[in-house]
């Protein structure tokens, strides 16, 4: 060895000995070197912020926070401006801002983390292989506010809120805040069964917010004047808010995401949002009220908006929160215009979705006709250029048909889905709606839900979701008195909006196995189905009950139209 | 010349001509050339996003627009979250939005502007060298409604709008829309006199937003019920907005600004706001309501916020705008927190100076007592985190003071300002709000304002605009009849907020000379000042009037206190 490469080799050996250091040293960051007391509060979100900014810098593997009860003000938090779809977009605050992170885990170590505020818990984006574990994600004050109902009148009720649900009565109408006079407009009201826990039998939703006309009647009660309003005195009136401007959590074009083991018992949104994002597995993830709640996040406990890749859903609770329990579907953007053969303008129309960038260069896409979903073109997107958070313009790989405004298209990226072993309960509206044309596997789970358990919807017209399925498995499920509400007709159900004369011609969604599972019906209503093709029911367990009163006798427990390789054992 | 030199000299008499010609052809873009008919209406947002696209891309020097009429709606315009100073932050849609262009004309040729619901004209940020000139601005549907007062009785009017001013009356309370349905909340209601076309003598703000209550009396008339209200039968009460969302121009971090002959008859905001930008020329610009209506923008008519370099206002028109005519001032930002001797933690306080980026490496800041206005440290800013739109981390050249949380600290860049040959008249509130410590010269204007004419500000405890002027010279002005409002207690005035045992210390404003000016006063106070260091009054023609009733008979006319080196000829 000459001189040379002598003193290669030493330097070599040093910086080696350099990168093992730093990895060894910057791997793990601990909040606790970061937590500063301010006045009388601790308020962890701007230690978060400058524990995830060094664990950027020094590409740390993990944020650990030591077990503790954490408080999150939005003050200091950190700030974006999010499109989260099927929530509302705004400029946020963020206690976990993860972005551009990859291979990261943060560990809660078992702490409970309450949220004061509009403040967003965590927000993950344009990452890599992100894990969040080990925590418990609840609000000091709840965007939705609980009543006993106290007396009933025709169209008025009397109503009583304990002291955690401020309110106020202003030009005789209801107001809520909180303590530091902060605003949570409501829109809906819903009435749940208090010893039942669940979504009282057969009510509807009434939209009497922003302001209902109030009065107050004593120190305790509050008489409300809702035309129609009807309910059962004993049982909880929930306002629910307006907006959904603070999910749990956020993950947004990110591949490879885990959350295990993580409670989340409010939102002021949905419990776990994924949009564009790949490969994510929950594992033992629960939507629950608190103790002294009925409600747990006031929309779905989980949704899923163009992703790809995997979605592995295992051994979660999701109860009694606002809206369904699982979404997983594409979005349909409508065709506005067609500046010549190989470019469209394409609008974002539910303003829920305005603002996800659904398309990158290289995407194939479907062009798809808006009253029977049916797909009659397909091609690759060259370049994107956007507009604005409705429109954008993209350049096509190859000539498309005239005269597509007012259709649709969609990505072609889809993920397969498992759901397995998980509860679904007690939750306004549906179980799992089911929009990927990858394999779907939905086994071992328990649902009573007061609406259809499982739904096969996609429109384009009202919610401009993209759903389809090619192939669904549904398993080794227990389905318990389903349709103790008004948002179904049977336990498994298909809702495509296909115009009525194009359900024949249209085989919208495809190869759906139900076998093994249990089914105990207070409703004879077991399936109502349409435009399938490839529908197989055998070897279920039927068992009627008079846990709830059929308000449905004789109705057919099997419905199915235009559709094609039906197998039904009934 | 060798054969090297010779290609040489080849090749850069070659790429010269290309440079040429490529000059001429793109230095000049027609907006013709990107309009298209779509479906009945002219959109012109798209086709000027794309023209300006054009000229960001080819360097052009012009962008013409053939005289005309044209309608923007905000569909298919640009879009940015924008935080505009004294205005309210959100995410915009724009009409012209310049954004990094240097050296550039946009050239209306005396075309008319008509604007739909919520979209900013121009908003130009990040530039060089902007000149905006021949065009008018105008909305279909106002901001703000205006609405004839038929009769008046106890705690209630009787009122009537045109189809101009669509509304609504929902759970007996009033709404504003257009026809499209979108909805224009309002804040406050303010009385103008319908003949003087100015607002009525001495009335005050109601502030009765965002919902009054309301009952329709016949189909032309609609009973407005608001505490303590009064008014007279004939005038017209005006319902300014909730918000400030849609200002005509707003100038935002750009050298070099020209606006010449542009006429605003109307924004939901203020005129021209411009923020951190420097060297501004007002040339024959107008703010005045469009024939028919009494109201021309719904906030100032100008504002300059954190400008430096030089302000130049000549032969303007400000009148019937809702609030002041120009304001200059900076920000004070609040010290949150000191983690050591050379950093501090910022607050940005009032939210209409949200996301403010005051501060760049390199700036000299004061630091002020919160209550004295006093200065008592100069540094500089070595760097910037931001932590969010309220929030800013600084660090510091030297160490600072401790105990200086709650106190403020400002840039110390300011614009010298020369107003000239300016009509500002029949507007709420003020004339002109001078807040530069740099040479301010106010020459030839009229003034007829229903508050103060020229006010001197400042504060840290309510507005945070930093103020203080060094040298101030006002000559050759008329006031004609000024402070038939209640917002002033002098044609001249200093108001900032100096706690009274501070005024003896504190010389926040000085060198303020007033000569050869005309004034007309129904009412006999002139000037009103306190902690003013060299305040010079002497060869101004005075003239009595009663043109108005004086409420104020027997008022001193020169009220000075804490001051020093007053030379008043009386």
């Amino acid at each position: 060895m000459n001189r040379r490469s002598l003193l290669l080799c030493i330097l070599l050996f040093f910086s080696t000995l350099q990168l093992l250091a730093n990895g060894s040293q910057n791997r793990v960051i601990n909040l606790a070197d970061y937590l500063v007391k301010n006045g009388d509060r601790v308020d962890a979100s701007f230690a978060v912020s400058q524990a995830l900014a060094d664990c950027k810098k020094n590409k740390a593997a993990k944020l650990i926070i030591p077990k503790g009860t954490y408080h999150f003000y939005p003050d200091m938090a950190s700030e974006a401006y999010m499109f989260i779809s099927n929530n509302d977009e705004g400029l946020k605050r963020i206690a976990f801002l993860i972005e551009g992170l990859s291979d990261f885990t943060v560990d809660g170590q078992g702490s409970t983390f309450i949220f004061h505020g509009y403040i967003c818990p965590f927000i993950v984006k344009s990452s890599n292989k992100v894990s969040l574990k080990n925590f418990r994600i609840d609000w000091q004050r709840t965007f939705h506010s609980e009543a006993k109902i106290v007396n009933v009148y025709k169209d008025s009720l009397d109503i009583s809120f304990s002291t955690k649900y401020p309110y106020a009565i202003k030009n005789d109408l209801l107001f809520f805040s909180d303590s530091s006079g902060i605003s949570y407009p409501y829109k809906s009201l819903l009435e749940f069964d208090t010893q039942k826990r669940e979504t009282a039998f057969k009510v509807k939703d009434y939209y009497a917010g922003p302001y209902a006309k109030a009065k107050r009647i004593d120190e305790a009660t509050v008489r409300l004047f809702v035309p129609t309003i009807s309910a059962s005195r004993g049982n909880t009136m929930v306002f629910f808010p307006s907006d959904r401007l603070c999910p749990a959590i956020t993950l947004s074009q990110t591949n490879g995401i885990k959350i295990n083991d993580v409670s989340i018992l409010h939102a002021g949104g949905m419990g776990v949002i994924a949009q564009m994002c790949s490969d994510i597995i929950l594992r033992n993830v629960s939507v629950t009220p608190s103790p002294g709640r009925i409600v747990s996040t006031t929309a779905d406990a989980t949704h899923f908006v163009n992703c790809y890749g995997s979605i592995k859903i295992d051994s979660c609770l999701f109860e009694n929160q606002g809206d369904d329990a699982t979404n997983i579907h594409g979005i349909y953007t409508l065709i506005e215009s067609q500046p010549d053969s190989k470019s469209i303008i394409v609008r974002l129309k539910h303003y829920q979705q305005y603002g996800q960038k659904l398309f990158i260069p290289g995407d194939s896409i479907e062009f798809v006709n808006r009253n029977s979903l049916v797909s009659y073109c397909y091609t690759r997107v060259d370049s994107v250029k956007p507009i604005n958070k409705e429109f954008t313009q993209l350049f096509l790989s190859s000539p498309v048909p005239e005269n597509s405004e007012g259709n649709a298209i969609a990505s072609l990226k889809y993920p397969e889905v498992l759901i397995s072993n998980c509860i679904i309960q007690n939750n306004r509206a549906r179980g799992l709606l089911l929009g990927s044309r990858a394999n779907i596997t939905i086994r071992g789970n328990y649902f009573h839900t007061p609406g259809a358990a499982i739904l096969f919807e996609g429109d384009v017209n009202y919610w401009f979701e993209q759903a389809g399925v090619r192939k669904v498995t549904i398993t080794e499920n227990r389905f318990e008195n389903c349709n103790y509400g008004i948002w179904g007709h049977a336990i498994i159900q298909s809702a495509s909006r296909i115009a009525e004369q194009f359900r024949n011609d249209s085989r919208y969604n495809q190869n759906i196995h139900v076998y093994n599972n249990t089914i105990k019906r207070f409703d004879p209503r077991i399936v109502n189905i349409y435009s399938v093709k490839g529908f197989k029911f055998f070897d279920n367990k039927i068992i009627d009950s008079k846990d709830y009163a059929n308000i449905n006798i004789g109705a057919e427990p099997f419905i199915t139209a235009y559709c094609k390789g039906l197998e039904i054992e009934k």
